[in-house]
């Protein structure tokens, strides 16, 4: 995917969601910066970028460039960036991930969408124009306007995708304007020595115990899918960073929350090489990379800066370049001929890494059934300390953030953990800070989507709680939002079904009342690797579903300045047991696999149908049958307890959608009975 | 869309269904060719082309063109094309619906999907190999080895979509062959004076009573969206003949089954350009065409050929041009400069007429109470003479054609009526003809899918029939096929859905038990238009469903070899009454259109919920209230009584997704009364 749809998409789908619109500032408030008043205001939260933007400008004009297009994300089209790649936020000031700037010689703008506009409006000073929309023809009208004809409009093509790349020239096209890449980074040079040091920390093997196969087995299911491709491309290029992680069962640290580091790789059907720098190299990794010279399963190793020029040596010989066109950037995919490509959407290594093996599914639930324990751990202690008045989202954040680093194989956070009390979690992309957090109430909603690295498996959960007396409506779009989490997942669709065209049954129960939620409905996992990983879930650009693939289902629903609710658990695409089978393959269907109950006093079981009271039953049974023992086992009896307490089974003849045949045989129940004196 | 897409997604969609694999033909079968005996055997279906390939190949050889790539449709991409428009059929034998055919100086080959493979065998000759796939990656490799490199692939650009074009292009990229369009059609230089003729029939003016606004208002409705377009483009391109015949209600009978004719039109935000041939325009058309003139509302005839001369000058000047990609060809996309273009999916004439007015909407409800009399007529005369043997899907199919024709505005069938018994409803695409027709029994399930073209509006319908003793999985899979068109009519969705994205609710119930089918779940509809209306319906490049679109619902279940069920209905995207509303516009929901019972002995009661029931009853009501009146009116007491027959209302308490809820009182009050003796 383009980057701004790549990032969007993922932003919008998120832990942080764009549900309503963010209110429109009014130039009165303090917190936000009022550029017509004389002289202008400017909040605490404001960067002067006046001395950054004059070292750009003088470096645009060395360069004879009259725009140059600054991106928020980097040269691997990562979702979490290093601090060395916020070039964006370095230079504008606005910390939000999603943005795009321009910069000419008199004029700058941002453009982002609205989760951020607020936000932007805090941290932009006055040289900035905030422009309130992401699209691309937008940008290009900018430009159109701003650069002269006959000028030039540049940026760095590693930082963008072929599509926006694409985009760009389309719109320049015929303009008069150039178009122009330029290999060095003009922010990068303006950034000089402030710029934050590339990483230097250890890149290492993952245990034996902790990988689903050996390297040398996944290279050759790679070439094996080379082979059997109609075009028979002879190598395949990397770029996107959990790529080369996986392929090689190396881990590090370059980039906050995702376990990867910094690399590309180039595999063909007679060598590999791998670009990273070396010296970062564990000695057992290297020893493992090298266990296989010479020969076929030898790892090359050069230096990460050295992937385009081995690229383009390579290209000039009679070979196919097999690339993922949704995160290969325009600087790499330009340095091959046309005819020398063969584009799909993912490489090979995106979609084998998409399909669990049976070790790497079971390394998944049990790292599970730990992240259970750990929020059950903080599902109670919230029950007794929320009262008191004593905590706030932050410390909350903290706290549940500790219960996991507490667990076997804990590697942190997998994201920023999300916590939000009342009317903030209908706020989109809410994460509390130290100075500003809302303590939690016995009065309000509570929202918490937080998930752990552990050397087995990343974990993603949403539960929304209240303590108290909810409102009719907050337990009737909570009821509603779990019936979709219900009908999602107990739906049986065909092998190969498109996600796209099943998120809606997360939405009908929402819908029936006209209610809806606006962010995607899940999104794939990995062990020990990305917390949203492509390609899996349930967007346009996912691929089809199919048995070992994991995917978050997530649907919520957000009241703006009131509550939020969602509600996220990890489903495993299994075999689905069928008395018919139409089509080659078996039917699917999902497996829970995140196990931690609901909240009992947001459930209206009147609205649920049998079947999902059923659901409901077995899924308790299968957390208490789980998560149980692991509880005894860390010798948690009061979380034990309280898990029992909270999978107690509901009956099932309340159930809502019988209420029309029961109603009618109570009544006449109630008649007999009455007629015959009982 | 692009041809190959563009046709096989409707021709998959529809009336006939690609659920199963044709069989695969054995050799031994004296209906199909065998090329591997000696000598060569051909069924008396075959089509002696040896002399035709020789007159092509020699004006290959003069334009020095060593493949020649002929495909299925016509310059507008039309679903239907008319004889003269048949050069696939001409040239190869083939007469199924899509194809493309590749000729070069020694081979021929034929390419077509699964639903034609016995057909191919049946009609083509030794001179064509058949290749079964339709994909152009397949053509492209066979053409690089066919044709020598430094080669010249040739085609008529005015017969390839834009997309397709890209794709034989960015295939043949680099590879040394040269794909050269060439403007005349060599087909058609070869058929010679035996290509029929164009038509020379009248094309008139829609009385007033007929159309939805006046062409004025429609023109100033289109150069509003102009304006209000952020490009600002300075004409529109109509290439699909369903837009010029819309924008001026017009009329004709170019192609068959569908009331229009062969034009262009080039709307300026001064000018009107209709390109057709003018001597057919009737007096009237041409008074109203020409009632404006001199000014803006003034239409200047041109001849049909002059569009691409036209084109060509109007590009020369500062303007921007807006066409529709899915169906424009690359020969006229071609002739404006990329930087002059604005290219969107459809035009704003498409997605304008997709939008039904008030007007509009009544008409097509009218002309579906007259189309529902036709059906039930049908229906009664089949109840009464099927068990009799003598009648079969031909002659079922002309007596249905006749019942619509003796209704009133009616100007015949919508498209050949699809008239299936016992396994032949199974079969991909099935029409009967009068020497091959199954006798209808009682016995067997019959399918019938069949339309009608009013004045005043355009019908499609399908019932699936049985009456004798229904097997229990024709009974359930019929069921649950009615399950999936009432779930998709009951849902209620946000303004701006996707069709794609709730498509899934109407094959959930099939999916439940492993069952599934194999085309699209439904298309628009016209007022006296296309049967397959673009750009509304639930494939995935359809628009977004508004209120005031029309479009089937047809899901459906295909046991190979055994028998075929398909329930279609027309629905009107209406605004749905919802208690709260995400969102600034009103939810949406179906209702529907077409006024026909269903097959109670089809029926399995105890598989639907409460709710579905509570639909087919306030459905049955409907009918009653539209379609009884009516009959009265026609004096058709017969079919009267028959249709209050079959709208009895069902009874909701037996419903079976209360059944659990039932039983268990139901079992209590059986204890109960057992224990008082009664």
């Amino acid at each position: 995917m383009s980057p701004p749809l790549w990032i969007a998409a993922w932003a919008l789908l998120l832990h942080g969601c764009a549900a309503g619109r963010a209110p429109r500032a009014p130039s009165t408030r303090s917190d936000i910066r009022d550029c017509t008043a004389e002289p202008p205001y400017l909040p605490p939260t404001a960067t002067n970028t006046t001395a950054r933007l004059a070292v750009l400008r003088s470096i645009l004009r060395t360069h004879g460039v009259h725009a140059y297009i600054v991106p928020s994300t980097d040269a691997h089209m990562s979702e979490y960036i290093s601090e060395r790649d916020a070039r964006l936020g370095w230079l504008t000031g606005f910390t939000g991930s999603a943005g795009t700037a321009v910069v000419t010689r008199d004029k700058a703008a941002l453009w982002t969408d609205s989760r951020y506009w607020t936000q932007a409006e805090r941290e932009l000073d006055c040289n900035w124009e905030l422009q309130r929309t992401t699209s691309i023809e937008s940008i290009a009208t900018w430009i159109l306007k701003e650069v002269p004809a006959e000028g030039n409009v540049s940026l760095d093509p590693f930082l963008f995708s072929i599509d926006t790349w694409n985009s760009y020239s389309r719109a320049l096209h015929g303009s008069g304007r150039t178009l122009l890449p330029l290999e060095t980074n003009l922010v990068d040079q303006a950034w000089g020595d402030q710029r934050p040091p590339p990483s230097s920390s250890e890149i290492y093997s993952l245990p034996a115990e902790f990988t689903g196969s050996r390297w040398q087995d996944k290279v050759a299911g790679i070439r094996q899918r080379m082979e059997q491709h109609a075009r028979r491309p002879t190598a395949v290029l990397l770029s996107g960073l959990e790529e080369t992680a996986w392929l090689f069962n190396l881990r590090g640290d370059d980039i906050p929350y995702n376990p990867v580091f910094y690399s590309y790789t180039l595999l063909t059907n007679t060598t590999i090489s791998l670009f990273a720098e070396q010296s970062r190299l564990s000695q057992e990794a290297r020893q493992s990379l090298r266990s296989g010279c010479p020969g076929p399963l030898c790892v090359e190793l050069h230096d990460y800066g050295q992937v385009s020029a081995h690229l383009h040596r390579y290209a000039q010989g009679n070979v196919t370049v097999w690339l993922g066109t949704e995160y290969t950037t325009y600087g790499l995919y330009a340095i091959v001929p046309q005819e020398k490509l063969l584009e799909e959407s993912y490489s090979p290594v995106m979609t084998a890494k998409a399909v669990k093996n049976a070790h790497e599914q079971e390394m998944l639930r049990a790292a599970h059934v730990r992240d259970a324990v750990a929020v059950i751990q903080y599902l109670l202690w919230l029950e007794r300390t929320v009262p008191q008045g004593q905590v706030d989202e932050f410390s909350g954040a903290q706290r549940i953030d500790a219960f996991r680093w507490a667990q076997e194989h804990s590697r942190g956070p997998s994201f920023e953990s999300i916590s939000a009390s009342g009317l903030n979690a209908a706020l989109a992309h809410y994460s509390p800070s130290n100075g500003s957090s809302r303590t939690l109430s016995a009065r309000e909603m509570y929202l918490f989507d937080t998930g752990g690295q552990y050397l087995d498996g990343t974990t993603d959960i949403t539960r929304t709680v209240h303590w108290g007396e909810p409102t009719p409506l907050q337990k009737e779009a909570y009821t509603r939002v779990l019936m979709g989490n219900i009908d999602l997942f107990r739906l049986v669709f065909p092998s190969n079904t498109a996600g796209r065209t099943v998120e809606s049954f997360a939405r009908r129960a929402l819908w029936d009342i006209g209610l809806n939620y606006g962010h995607g409905t899940g999104h794939g996992i990995g062990n020990f690797l990305s917390v949203h990983e492509w390609p899996v879930g349930f967007q346009s650009n996912n691929v089809p579903l199919e048995a070992g693939m994991f995917t978050s289902i997530e649907p919520g629903y957000y009241q703006d300045g009131d509550f939020g609710i969602r509600i996220e658990d990890i489903a495993l695409v299994v075999e689905a047991q069928t008395e018919h089978q139409s089509g080659e393959k078996p039917f699917l269907t999902f497996e829970v696999v995140s196990l931690v109950p609901y909240d009992r006093n947001l459930i209206d079981l009147s609205l649920l149908s049998p079947e999902q009271i059923r659901y409901l039953n077995s899924y308790y049974e299968k957390i208490r049958a789980h998560v149980g023992p692991e509880l005894r086992r860390q010798q948690l009896e009061d979380e034990y307890v309280w898990l029992q307490e909270s999978t107690e089974p509901f009956a099932v003849s309340s159930a809502g959608s019988a209420a029309a045949g029961s109603l009618a045989l109570a009544a006449l129940l109630s008649v007999l009975l009455s007629g015959l004196g009982a």
